[in-house]
């Protein structure tokens, strides 16, 4: 049993007894038994005796648990309606702040203005598996698609309280390996949003040889899950296509002989956790954690998807799709050339200076990689070739490349001046599209596109 | 190497390179190198990337604990000075307010309310080791005396956040014994703040025995060092005197020949998390534990001193010390037997009837047992004969029982009817007390008090 | 890393360079690095240095690993024919001893009687992965099928060496289940002897529900590889077929409801290692282990197959066996009813009266299960219809019930007078044999096997 | 409860079970619980269950260890009486190896020579905590200092059984430091003994600096035990005296600074395992352990005690011992310069010309380290001004330096040629004996020491 299982085991022998104490004898305790979950969540936040309080969240956390999801949706509601902050007591305090404004009032003013399910939720927090429960709450919340006022001001809070209790400083990283305990490793299958695990033995195609490694955050509350996960290949170049990383079969190296650590996988595990960001800092981790163990590595990229630029492309230059209409078009070498030619510049330009209305790159895997200071290095025509990636990319990958010496200032570039810091085979492409081309700046276009990213790279592709 | 000490040497690393990359070489981070800790902090409040983030939270916390007593009360000050909440925003906020009472107009304004120090503190806590500095950070600012609106403002944040972080559903229990790693039980020697260990002998004579146990806390950030921990003896009896839990040579049980657990000593072990209350949750998970294990146990009680005793009781019956006033009182048999005869009396008012302004026991430990649902058992007279329990409390110690089926009931009298609940006997000596004696309620005075103690316990004494 | 390969990483690193100082350099090294494996082995004998004999050790076993199968033949040829005895010593010893009865000339001719490859083996067991290596050379030498007496008096050594080192008090009991390291899993995969594990998914189905349970012996010096593993399904009865335990979608049960233990696999993972028990520690382990931790659990039975069922039947009875000629016999009912009719009485005289000519149960699995003291409790008709099954055994099943209390007894009664201890039940068959019928004794054979059955277990079948 | 212990219960309860079937109930077993221990030896050595077997084994061990001394004696005794080899067995054996020469023959011939107490003690292992129980009865033996046949003939069973069981391959080598659990280090305290350690301050003082080390060798059966453990010094320059290493107060260097690692204490733990050897094991394992961590250290030596000496000068020459004759002659400087010019010649002849009739160095310490293949460095004047090492050796140390490329070179010329390897700095010295001054060659006699020393180390003193 692990030790997080074995202290839910003793969390739940606490508050059986609580609340058998709280609901079986007593006149007031009956009361408690039928008491609906409103007034039950109100009796939590007046308590003060902890073992009560425990009982109590355990309680309430279960039978929110056997709602449906009608009564789950009800159970948000409530939380927005009559979970809010006190308003007469805000009032009060606001009134109190016009004539006194010492630090106190102010303190006063803004514990008015907590809502009171702050408190609730914390309070939740102490039940058996509280953490998971929450975080299962909130991944309703978030699935409701809900636009409301109260979706947004309960949101804020769950975001509030997750940032604290999920504070980088309380994750824990841990490798996953072939020695990993069997009921970790079939989350990884699970959790894999990326490249799909088909099954035990193309996982241990990823985790076991020398040349792979695998990365997990985990807290100590969620012990058994892993909150996100990097899959890391050990190589002697930059790979340009997903499948020379994963295919069966492929030549093995071992890990000193590496110079590349290639990121080809990042998922996210914990749907609840949505915007609680643990990614940066995974990445930025395991790139110390490598170059300490295998002081060889050079390098440091992504091979990554591109999720939206199919549907970018679509609506960008709709007259350049049309002999991406035919499936089968990779296939014709000539039309995969023509295609090219002139999907790359696009790209270049979709990634280079197309913005969001607030200003960020409009892909949203580059918003990532490009917000934590990596470098767009790399554009890899039919880097990935199945179904998924030619919906959403027309089979395009990109590599970001992570200098540590770099992150800083290229963060910055993004973050003040907007500007998406690229490697200069990458800049290059963007003169090619059409405009920069009528304007007479086409003449790189004949240069090989394997010959320009050779010069971007120390190593260079086999 | 400990788990978490390997944690903190990779987070150093990290952030290292981060603060190599400020502090070094362009312009802008030449600035900050010579930059005033408050710069720093608004740096820091302002950035929005991991790795400067990181490195900017190390540099503040390097050079605030290179300050002398002076410059860190400096910072203290600074802190509450500027970086309370930005009041032209909590003005406008309230403004807002006042025309539109949505949530979103509510989290606004309790946004606007909170004290930026708040998000300062957080992202202080992504450095390494960064929790631990923090609680160091508080223990200045408890230790600094200071009454004024500052002191308690900036108190309140650590306070709430504190509770969020130390949240109980992040505490690991961890039984400590012979078995446990060197480090970790000289901190025990050092922490123990009830009965002195003078040595890893006496450390030895409360761990190793078969009847001996002790239980801490940990939280996952602090791995090494203890929050709280007790100490307890496994016994046959409830026993009235440390002097025969602690004597070397006693004779020693089998685990499951026990019928009573006693906690004998609690100790926190962090001044700078003051306030924030884990030994309650301590407790009872403890008892759990223990009934668990050892089903042969049926009494939980305490052997607890009584601090302010002696203090109360100078100012309230003067005149009845007298006999007190010779240091070797206890000697004299007879002397012995009248103040015995007299003080138990004085004891359960002082426990049963005296209250603090705010209405709960004088007493701080038992405020702290009695709060947590434990009746208050037994009266022990001369339970302590060493210098420090004599000064305090003529000796004296107590017993609380913690008995699960009554806690929330017991809490509740207290908090509720602020009605201390006590054994018979007990509650038999109130009547004795001079008041009650005038009043004709005396003639229980001449039944012996150890048979009066006999019937409360259904152990007995030996 | 798990320890036991970094351990080997150490001791590798310092039999690299024992090895590189033997062969390299100076002139005596160099005829080393020529040597023949004949004389390398020699030199290991007369080694004194253990620096020198470490690298000695692995440079003659990195050479055996390297011998192609004529190869591998040689060298144990040569183990035999050039590491016998010194003769020469012997005789004087003998003829030593002859004058001198002391025991200082026994150990004399002990010692010149022990074959020097004895002490060559010990000397090679400190190569890293010793242990493993020779462990895979007697698996060769087994596999040789020699009948040689080369073989004999080398097995013998090998037997003696092995089972001073994997003396039972040396082995690690460890549950294996659904957080075990996957490296320990697939090997249970690999191993699994008796019912196929079909992958990864079947595994879990056999590891991680709550009513299933799997234990294997380790050993500290071989610690990623299991010796022996036992499959234990948790149960309210005693199940009479293997489908109904590891059919995919049965009902699962909680472990403390369970009444029953079934060993229904045990595999032995090691050929190398054939002939040195531990299965039998192991059953009475585990039997120990699960009474402790489910005290609910009242019988221990096997479900057990009878591999050398069908061949004994052809040989003793061809003449029964018409109706088995057709491989669909079972799908016809009433063919079915009359196979049982005349296999079961078969089958009990298969077990309760044949004997090998040593005096011992002829069937395999028998021996085993009854040597250890272990009842024969009932006969299960159809238990399995693999093909496996029905080619060995007709598909016969059979269950084992291990009473503690009597496993002394029963073994005695095995070893000293040579009966099998078995229920009532499977008694009464025998007695319906033709011989049994002939002389009048058929009567039972009208009684319904089920009921039989049912009055031989206390639970009793569904 | 360590893994160790949890195991050790497990086996109590099968075997108390076995017991307690043994040796209740039947006719048979009243008799075995009267029976003394030779017929209980006699019963274990003919049961053939394994059950029968552990408790019979259990039983036997419990019962010695209830001996007083001369019962304990007179087990030994009948060990040694009764069971040795059967002689008509082996008188057999050899008539038929006289006509029979075959492989068969010769093993009947050795297993016939085996003393049956082999097989006993085999199966006395099988208890729980037998190999710790036997351990301690060759303690026994090895204390009784009988110097009879029969004592020397069970020695060498022991001997022979434990070099198996103890072989080098299923040892573990553990750090041990200041995170190692109190219970192991106490016994460091116990077992220190070279240099002793007064109590828990000082064992930290050897332990939790960064530039001290400690290792043990465990083994798996033995898990509380350490059997040898060597204590090592991280230091800049070799030092010259136990003082300036274990001085409280002393200067700490960081662990990556040293370039020389001191072994300074080595201490056999277990006296029931004298004469099996891993100690050699040990340091060889170390310094290939710290040489990968810590890249920087350069020199391996110990700074040794050596306990023969002073009895060897008193032998050999008398009559230059008067000015040692007064306790405080170290005091005087000039006297103490006269003894080191006499003194530091003598003791290069103690090391480099003196030999036991077997033709080894007459110095234990010196015969381990010389034999592991360490050089003789240096000798230092007063290096340990402790009342013991005055005593053994007039304060005399010395540093033997491990260099793994001579080690095998420095063995065998030891073993092969009788030659002890010395640094220049020593054997310089040999020609200022008495001897070699009389034949001229003193002239090297007025070189300082100190200047002699620094020549034969890279490093060089301070």
């Amino acid at each position: 049993m692990s030790e997080a299982s074995f202290f839910t085991d003793m969390l739940q022998s606490i508050t059986d007894r609580g609340r058998q104490l709280l609901f079986s004898g007593a006149r007031a305790t009956q009361a408690a038994a039928k008491a609906d979950l409103q007034t039950l969540c109100e009796m939590l936040l007046s308590s003060r005796g902890e073992a009560s309080g425990m009982a109590l969240a355990a309680e309430i956390l279960d039978r929110w648990e056997a709602l449906d999801s009608e009564g789950a949706q009800a159970f948000l509601d409530m939380l927005h309606e009559k979970f809010g902050p006190d308003t007469v007591r805000l009032d009060q305090a606001i009134e109190n702040y016009r004539t006194d404004k010492s630090s106190a009032a102010i303190i006063a003013l803004h514990q008015a203005a907590e809502p009171r399910r702050q408190e609730l939720l914390r309070r939740l927090n102490h039940a058996p598996n509280g953490t998971a429960k929450l975080v299962r709450m909130r991944q309703q919340l978030l699935a409701s698609k809900d636009q409301s006022e109260g979706y947004h001001a309960l949101n804020a809070d769950f975001t509030h309280l997750f940032g604290s209790w999920f504070n980088r400083g309380f994750l824990t990283l841990r490798p996953i390996d072939w020695t990993t305990p069997a009921y970790i490793l079939e989350k990884i299958i699970k959790y894999e949003a990326v490249h799909e695990i088909a099954g035990w033995e193309e996982l241990r195609r990823r985790l076991a040889p020398a040349d792979r490694r695998c990365f997990a955050f985990f807290h100590p509350r969620l012990a058994d899950e892993p909150l996100v996960f990097v899959e890391v290949a050990l190589t002697r170049s930059v790979p340009s296509a997903i499948g020379d990383v994963l295919v069966e079969g492929r030549e093995q190296i071992n890990a000193d002989e590496a110079t590349t650590a290639v990121f080809y996988s990042i998922s996210n595990c914990q749907d609840g956790l949505r915007g609680i960001s643990f990614g940066n800092f995974l990445i930025k981790q395991v790139v110390e954690d490598l170059r300490r163990d295998l002081p060889g590595l050079k390098n440091f990229v992504t091979l990554s998807p591109v999720p939206g630029f199919a549907r970018w492309l679509a609506k960008a230059r709709p007259e350049t799709l049309t002999a991406l209409d035919d499936p089968k078009w990779p296939d014709n070498e000539k039309t995969a050339a023509e295609v090219e030619r002139v999907l790359l510049p696009l790209a270049a330009r979709y990634f280079l200076t197309e913005r969001t209305p607030g200003g960020r790159p409009v892909d949203p895997v580059a918003r990532f990689h490009l917000g934590n200071g990596a470098r767009l290095e790399r554009l890899n025509f039919l880097g990935d070739r199945s179904a998924k990636a030619m919906q959403q990319a027309h089979g395009l990958m990109v590599n970001y490349l992570y200098k540590l010496d770099d992150i800083v200032a290229n963060h910055e570039a993004l973050a003040q001046r907007g500007e998406v810091i690229a490697s200069p085979g990458v800049k290059g492409l963007l003169s090619q599209t059409d405009e920069s081309r009528r304007s007479g700046n086409g003449q790189q276009g004949s240069r090989p596109f394997a010959q320009i990213m050779n010069t971007t790279l120390g190593g260079g592709r086999k």
